[in-house]
């Protein structure tokens, strides 16, 4: 795992280009993708089970076959052992308790005019849930992603999970059912996307797209913005751990791994003011590694995007962090508190030594779903308010109409829109 | 000024062919568009430059010719009419005074267990705020982008303008300084966004960027989403109005018109279920349209996208809004309030005969930046809520993780992520 040190003088240089994340748009993906979305709009069901069958070799005669009935979500359920049943419905209970502070509730004043004024706050009527298929199974994104939009009044979540070769993970399935999932299509892939854009003979349209994918989804996904709403488009996943030589190293060791087995261009990165303890974490990770399942994922990722920085003090470390906008934040220190006002920028703050960023993963409370990238610069977690939506509402009495109306005319006359002046001028009481 | 039935059979089709708007990408302003932002990206102020002088005819040696100085906005509040400038100011104060109501504070709780949870709210670091410029000027987008953001407490807004041919609006400016702007290029297009986006010598990057802009700024926008936040992609504005009937004819036509005005493209639709009322509304259009300034505009407006649809009973009408999600919608009904919780999806909603459209565009307190083209059936109008980003926070104790370690654990290694099991498992105290 490559060092560097705040001090050196090509610090900056060295930084940006380790942290660097280009997701170039793939011309021939996005051209692709695009006929697939032209394909189902026109086709509906019928392009979307022919893509099923060439991509997931899923042939099928129809999408009612392709819809996983409520018996099999049950079959799910049981098939799983009890203690993987307890943990999903303990994380699921968690997650929702958390999510109900998210809920924003209508508002209204008056102002000294006797207007009325405020916003009428309401869920999305559907959204749709992209859950991956095959080998990667994560049930976890099936609770992070639906209960937000339950807990909003959602009224209708509908799942889409590919199913290559017929594969389908029991976990997840299960885990749709406690999440309370409406209803569960075996697609995948950009016309699964399309599918839940346009919407189908079969698979209602819905208003907004949530979920991982392949580049595939994540580029159908930002073809149909703005017809649908959707989630931030995900890069690779990121830790940024700040310690102040406090922690068991073998403890950092392992959560700058639970980062790095994602895959190979998972960010892992450890900020201390100790070089002793960068000696001893290099030492844990050293005798760690070997014994670690996924260890060659672990150790290319390191090689390739991980790093251990010193720094001058705790304080430049929370500055670097504020910087690059981690997705995820361990400050793992004594005082956690007395660090947190400075931070400005991240996706989750794992607060002290032993809020290890797995519990935040699944079961702490918190979503998962976590800006990557740098966007925690200006977005948040997937919340219950991305499945609300707010209507402006004015009423203006007769008398507010009477000085509003004044300002209004004045401005639009200001701007030439005549009709936008005389509406307002036709409300007034002549003097 | 096309009238529709209802109970015609063919009524659900009609209206969709009526309100369908498809924003076709454009192939080669796409193209277009990613060449200047590469460009922007890699020349930065140079590049900039040499796109102004081409485009908006307005040759600069530097970047820093092409900033509006602190002096230059003075002198523009200072030459308009104090008629105009008290407007402004009352709009702005208004403006101001309603978005307070949409601050988002962050929230803490103990959970049984001890742990502390909760999410910190914070002002994105600085906006980018898009600005038409040459013959169509618009102060009033200026307070409606800008003020959001400085209520939700963004530390630097920069605002750009283009200036064909060096022309600039004082009323422009004059509400950049009311609304504290703090920094002012004219630069336009594409490349004024890939410079807010990229950031160059000159102009600093932002997190943000918001406005409404032409084809080829909405599509640099759509490009640079993902590295920066933006709003909406704006289609043509709308407005629907539901009518008991009792509200004066001329009010309601010049109601449409005040849309209608805006381009060929808007969309201007009457629902009522008095027949006689519509015809009385279609003798106000006749008699009012020869007296309007932008009368061929307007004419063009209504006749390819303007309908007088005639309803069952006024229930009818708020099932056909809900179903069209307008961006404007007039409540012009005696008792407003009973219709409210019936409506699902508007941008905004104008309460009552007095509560012209024309209030909320300029001063009645609520954004003009609304969702167009049944977006609002997932998004909102612009608010301070864009301009703030959440951080999880979590704090597990010591108590805390030898319950949800358990959990995670178990969820992990059903998902075959053993290095974040085994993190959590290291937190546990053997039994």
């Amino acid at each position: 795992m490559r060092r560097l040190d705040s001090r050196q003088s090509d610090f900056d240089l060295e930084l940006k280009r380790l942290t660097e994340w280009d997701d170039a748009l793939d011309r021939e993906v996005d051209a692709a993708v695009a006929e697939i979305l032209r394909d189902v709009r026109q086709r509906g069901d019928q392009a979307v089970l022919d893509y099923t069958a060439r991509f997931d070799r899923l042939p099928a005669a129809s999408m009612a076959e392709l819809e996983v009935s409520e018996e099999r979500l049950d079959a799910a359920l049981a098939a799983i052992s009890p203690a993987q049943r307890s943990a999903l419905e303990q994380a699921a209970e968690r997650v929702r308790s958390y999510h109900q502070h998210q809920r924003q509730e209508s508002w209204f004043y008056h102002d000294e005019l006797g207007n009325r004024l405020g916003q009428k706050v309401s869920p999305l009527e559907r959204a749709g849930v992209y859950v991956p298929g095959g080998k990667a199974s994560y049930p976890s994104s099936v609770l992070m992603n639906t209960l937000p939009a339950k807990v909003a009044g959602v009224a209708e979540v509908i799942m889409v999970v590919p199913a290559p070769d017929g594969e389908l993970s029991d976990m997840v399935l299960a885990a749709a059912r406690i999440a309370g999932v409406d209803r569960v299509f075996t697609i995948g892939g950009a016309q699964a996307v399309a599918a839940l854009a346009y919407g189908t003979e079969t698979v209602p349209a819905v208003d907004k797209i949530v979920g991982p994918g392949n580049i595939y989804v994540a580029t159908a996904k930002r073809q149909v913005f703005g017809r649908v709403g959707i989630d931030m488009i995900a890069g690779p996943s990121e830790i940024l751990v700040i310690c102040d030589g406090g922690t068991d190293p073998d403890w950092v060791a392992m959560d700058l791994f639970s980062q790095a087995e994602h895959d190979e261009n998972a960010q892992s990165l450890l900020l201390c003011p100790d070089a002793a303890y960068l000696d001893r974490v290099a030492e844990s990770i050293e005798r760690l590694l070997p014994t670690m399942e996924r260890q060659a994922i672990i150790r290319a990722s390191l090689s390739a995007r991980g790093a251990m920085i010193l720094t001058r003090d705790l304080d430049e470390a929370v500055a670097i962090s504020n910087r690059l906008a981690p997705e995820h934040l361990e400050l793992s220190v004594q005082d956690p508190e007395a660090l947190l006002p400075a931070v400005q920028h991240a996706g989750a703050i794992f607060m002290g030594p032993y809020t290890t960023e797995t519990l935040g993963d699944y079961c702490a409370g918190p979503n998962h779903v976590l800006p990557t990238s740098a966007t925690a610069r200006f977005s948040s977690p997937l919340g219950v308010y991305d499945f609300q939506k707010r209507s402006s509402v004015i009423y203006c009495s007769e008398q507010g109409v009477q000085s509003l109306g004044r300002i209004a005319s004045e401005l639009a006359r200001g701007e030439q829109l005549s009709a936008h002046a005389r509406s307002a001028e036709m409300r007034l009481i002549e003097d």
